[in-house]
C-alpha cells in the first residue's frame, strides 16, 4: 500500500483530497500539511472528520519524508520547488495548483507576472487530464491537474476539435462556478448576505484559465484554437456548468454528434453523454467525479450548443488528482472515485 | 383617481402587480379576477396581504365592469379576447402575455402554434419597452407587456444596435433567470429538492421569447438581427442577467462605449450604466424596478460583452407594466416603483 | 423637513437606514459617517444606490452638525458618548446598538464587560418597542432601538404577559436568524461555502440578548421572568422566527388566546396575528416592518407555542428605527414603512 | 452475495436506498419496483445513475420473487402486506415506512386512523435504531426503520434517560429539516420559489412522529416520557437538526456529561460526540450516516440543551435501513456507509 501526503491540506482542495483518500483502499495518507494550523489535528478543523483521522497537521518537509505520493495544493508559484524535490527523491507529485499547466512560459509571464522557476521540470510535466493524455500519465512523476473551467470545457469540446468539425476561432465558454471555488479565503464576494441570492460574472475578459483552456483546445485542434471564456460565481456550493458555443464547419446532424461523442468516450469511465433531448445539469454530478455532456443545436440550426458539467471539487480538482493517481500507480482508474452523485 | 383591475390576480405576475398597486399614489385597485380562487379574499391566498386589502377574486366581467385601466396576467392566447372587449369599452389594457408581442403572425404562429384571433387589434397594440417606444406608448390603448428575458437583452444591445455598432448576424444571449419566472404552477424542475444546489439550461434553440428578441432588436437595428438565446434556471428567487457577447464592426474603446451608454440612457429613470471595471449583478437590483448594465471586452479585445440585470418579476414583469400605465396616464414614469433594491 | 444623519453608514444596519430613509417623504438625509470608508461615495459602495444618492461618507463630527435626527448604528461602547452630544445639542438621538437598552448597569456589565459611560443619560432613555411604550417614545430624546432577536420574542409574548395568563419562570425561546444579522464583518461562519446549506444553533446560553429579552418581559409582567434562549443561524439573508414555548397557568383556548392578541394589537399597524390553522413564516413579512404572529397549542394542549415572525432589518432594527423617529418627530407611524413584503 | 430489492424504488428514499446498495461491495440489488413508473430504466428517471445501472422499474411481484433482502419504502398502510408475504416466504423485510413503528395500536389508529391488518406481525417486529435494539435487529427478520426525527431526538435523549437523569415530563423538541423531507411529490409548500429564503414550524402538535418519538423514548427511560415536538422546515435539501430542551433532577455537570455520552456511544460507529464548546450542525454530517451530538446548558445552568444532528435521508432513512440490513445479515454494520461527509 503506497503513502500519500497532502501540502496544503487545510484548504478546501486539501480537504477534499484527504476526505476521498481516507477511503481509499490501496494507499494510505501518512502525513498532511499546513502553515496555518501547524500542529493541529485536521479533524479539529474539519468537523466530519471527526473519529475518522487523528492526522495531525505537519511541515511540507516532513510530508516529503513520509509519503511516497506528494500532492500540492497550493496557490501558484509555491509548487514548483517542492516538485522540484519530490523530483529528485523519485517521488511522484500531482500539482493541484497551476504551476505546470501551462506549456509556454510566454503565456505563464503574461498571466501569472512571474516565469518558471524550474524550467526543466516542465519538460516532464504532463497536463493531467486522463481522458486526453492517459498514456502520457501512466509513464510521468509530474502531473499538472487541470483547472476546474478548463477541464468541463475541454471534455466538452475534444470530440469536435479532434475530429475537425469547429471552428477553431471565436468559440464562446460561458462558465458558471459553485462557491466552492473560490477556497477557503474569505472575500466580501463570498460573504453569505452578499452571494446569496445573488448571480454575476467576473474577471470578464481576465481569469486566468483562459490560457490553459486556448493552448490545450490547441492541442486538441492540432491548431491555434481562440476563446472567450466568462466565468459566473453561482449562489450553490457545488458545480461547474459551461455552456459552449462553436460554429460547424458544415452543416451538422445531432444524431451524428451524439454517435461521435458516445463513441470517443466509450472507454472513459466518468464521461457520460446525455440522450439527445436531455440537458446536463450540475446536480446529476455533484459530489462525484462523473462529467456530463449534452448536445444541443440553436434555433437555427447553424451553431453547436455544448452542456459540460462537472463538480468543480471532485472531477475539477481533488477527484481527477487522485484519478491521475490511479493511472500512475497502475490502480483501477476508479479506485476512491465511484460515488454516485446524490441527486437531491 | 384612476381605477385598476387584474385579470389573473392570483399568479405571481398578477400577485406582484397588486403588491405595487397597492402603494401606488394616484390610482386603485377596485377589481381582481382569478378562475382557481374564485369568491376568495386574496389575502388569504398570499398572506403577505393580511390587513392590506379585503379585494375579493372576481370574474373577468366584473373586473371589465368596475376598472378603467386593466391588467392581463395570462397563458398566452387568453388576452386579445379580453383586450378587445377593453378596447371596444374604451379602457385602457396593458396585456403581460405573449398575445401581442410579435407583429408577425407567421413568427407567432411558428412559435406558438396558433394564430391571432383578433388581427386587427395587432395594428393598435405598442410593444410597452418604454425605453424603445415611449411616444408610442403615451398615444396607445393596448400596450404589450415585454417579456423578462427580453427586456434584459433588449435594453443591453440597443445603443450598440441603434448606433450600427455591431454586427446584426450571429449574437450571443446567454441568460440566466431566477425561480419566480416559472411562476406559481407545480413542477418537478421547480420542485426545492430539484431546484436547490442545481443549474442547469433549458429550452435550449426552442424558447419562445427568442422571436420576440430579434423581431425587437431588428427594430432598433433596422436590419435583420440574428441570435442564439439560451436560457438558464438559477436556484434564487429574483434576477434575470444576460450576458451577451458581440463583434464590433470595427475596434472599439470601452471609454467611448461607456460614454455612448451614459448618454444614450441619461433621460431613462430606470436604467443604470455601471462604471467601467464594474461588473453587473442581480442582488443591485432585487426587487426593484432598476436595469444595470455593465460593459467588456474579451481579452483579444475583439467582442464586446454586455452584462445586463434585471429583477425578473419587476422590469422583467408588473414593474414595467406599472411604468407603462404611469406613461399612458401622464403620471409621472416612476411612481409607485422607486424602491431601492436592497442589496442584501 | 428634518435632517436626518445616519452614524455608522456603511454597516448592513447603515446601509438599511439609508435605503428606507431616501424614500421618507417628511425627512431629508444630510449626512453619514463611516470610519472604514471616510470621503468615499456611498453609491460606490453600495451600488443599489447608484444613481440615486450623491451622500458621501463623512466624519461624526459632520453628521452631528448637519442634522437634527441623529441614528447611531455602531458596535455597543460607542453610541454612549455620541448621545451625549446629541442631547447636549438638543438633538434626537436613535441609538440601534446595545447601549441604552438594558436599564441594570449590573446585568450590562455581567454580560457586556462594561459599565455605563454616561449613567444620567440612562435615566432620560427609552426602550424602543413602539408597541410597548409608544407614549414614552413621543416625548423622548435618546431611543434604544431594541435587539432583532428580542423584538420577535417581546411582540410574541406581550399579550400573555400582559394579561398573566403564563408562568414566567422556564420560557423557551428557540429563534432563528438570517444572516444578514451577521452584519457586514467577515467570518468563516458566514462564508458562504460554510453556511449555504447549513443550519446549526450558536452562542447556546451566552447571547447578549438573553438580559434585554428578561428585563423586557419582566416589565411586561411586572414580575421576574427567566427564559431560555438559544439563537441558530439560518442560510437565508433575511428573518427572524422564534418558535416560543410557555406554560398557561390555567388550561386555555385557542379561539380565546386569538381574540384577545387580535385586540391586545388592534392599533399597532405593524403587528398581524394570523388565523387559527395558520403558521407564521418569515417569507411574508420578508423586507418589510410587519410582524407575523400564530398561535398554537401542543398535542396534550397543555402548552402554548407562539410563532413570531419579522425581518431582521426591518422590524428588527432599521425599519424600527424609523417606526421611533415617525413617533417622536409626531408624523404618521408608517411613513416610509408601508412597503409590503413581496412573499416570493 | 445477497440479493435485495427495493419497493417503492423511485421516491427518495428508494431512490437513496440503491444509490448507497449499488456500491455495496456484499449485497447485489436484484429488482426496483414503481407503480408510477413501471417498465421504465431508473437511470432514466434520476440521470445520476446513468451507465451506473440497467435496472428497470418492476412490479412488487418480481421484487418479492427477485429478492432475499426487501426492503419497503411506501407511504403508510402499503407494507403490512408485502411485509406478511416476506415472512411467510422466509425472507427479511426492511419497512422504511410508519407501519410498524408503534406498537400501540391505540396511538396507531389515533395518528394514523386506521389500524393494524397484520396485528400478528407486530410481535415479531423490531424497532429498528441499531444503537438501541442491536441484539434484537440480529435476529429479526422485520425491521420497522425509525422515522427521521425520531432518530435525531432519541439518539439525542438515550444517555440521558437510560440514566435516570432528567425529568420525564415536559422535553421540548424544537427540530428542523431540509426539503428532502417532504419526498418527491409536488406541492406548493416546497415550491421553489415558496419555500426558498423562508423559514416555518408546520404540523405543530400534529406531526406523526409524536407518538414514536414518546413511545421509543418512554422505553428508554421505562417511564412514561412526554415531550412537545415542533418540526420546521429549512430551505436546504439536505438535514435534521434537533435542539431538545430537558431538565435534569439535580444540578448537571457538562464534563460529566460529556463523559456520559463518550462512553456511551464508544462501540456505536455512527454517533459523534463533540467536544464542549463546540455545537453540532447539519454540514458535518450531510450525505453522511453519521450523527453528532453536541452538550449545553442554558445561562441560568439549570436546563440542559442537546443539539443532535443527522443526514435526513442517511441515518434518517436509507443509510439507517443498509446500516439494519449490515446487521442482520451479520456484516460489518458500516459496510457501504463509511462515505464521509464533504463539510462544503
Amino acid at each position: 500500500m503506497k503513502t500519500v501526503g497532502i501540502i496544503g491540506a487545510t484548504g478546501y482542495v486539501g480537504a477534499e483530497l484527504l476526505r476521498i483518500l481516507l477511503n481509499h483502499r490501496e494507499v494510505k495518507v501518512t502525513a498532511l500539511s499546513s502553515v496555518s494550523f501547524k500542529g493541529q489535528d485536521i479533524n479539529s478543523i474539519y468537523r466530519n472528520f471527526i473519529d475518522k483521522t487523528d492526522l495531525v497537521c505537519d511541515t511540507i518537509d516532513d510530508v516529503l519524508e513520509k509519503a511516497e505520493v506528494i500532492f500540492t495544493a497550493l496557490p501558484h508559484g509555491l509548487s514548483e520547488g517542492i516538485a522540484a524535490k519530490c523530483i529528485a527523491a523519485g517521488k511522484i507529485c500531482i500539482d493541484l495548483g497551476a504551476d505546470f499547466r501551462l506549456s509556454s512560459e510566454d503565456e505563464y509571464k503574461f498571466w501569472y507576472e512571474r516565469g518558471f522557476s524550474h524550467p526543466e521540470l516542465h519538460k516532464e510535466s504532463v497536463y493531467g487530464l486522463p481522458e486526453l493524455n492517459k498514456e502520457k500519465i501512466k509513464k510521468s512523476k509530474l502531473i499538472a491537474n487541470p483547472g476546474c473551467f478548463p477541464t468541463s470545457i475541454e471534455l466538452g469540446l475534444m470530440p469536435l476539435l479532434k475530429n475537425s468539425i469547429i471552428d477553431t476561432k471565436g468559440i464562446i465558454c460561458d462558465s458558471k462556478s459553485g462557491a466552492t471555488g473560490v477556497g477557503r479565503g474569505l472575500g466580501l464576494s463570498s460573504h453569505f448576505p452578499e452571494l446569496n441570492e445573488n448571480f454575476a460574472p467576473y474577471k470578464i475578459g481576465a481569469h486566468r484559465h483562459t490560457p490553459e483552456i486556448e493552448e490545450t483546445l490547441g492541442a486538441m485542434a492540432d491548431d491555434k484554437v481562440t476563446v472567450t471564456f466568462t466565468p459566473h460565481l453561482l449562489p450553490i456550493s457545488r458545480g461547474i456548468l459551461s455552456t459552449i458555443y462553436c460554429n460547424p464547419k458544415e452543416a451538422v446532424d445531432l444524431e451524428n454528434l451524439y454517435k461521435l461523442y458516445k463513441d470517443f468516450y466509450k472507454d472513459q469511465p466518468f464521461v457520460n453523454i446525455l440522450p439527445l433531448g436531455e440537458t446536463a445539469c450540475t446536480k446529476n454530478v455533484r459530489y462525484s467525479n462523473y462529467c456530463h455532456i449534452s448536445l444541443h443545436l440553436n434555433h437555427r440550426k447553424d451553431q453547436i450548443i455544448v452542456v459540460s458539467t462537472i463538480d468543480n471539487m471532485l472531477k475539477g480538482a481533488a477527484g481527477q488528482a487522485v484519478q491521475n493517481m490511479n493511472i500512475v500507480l497502475g490502480l483501477d482508474e476508479t479506485e476512491g472515485l465511484t460515488f454516485i452523485s446524490p441527486a437531491f
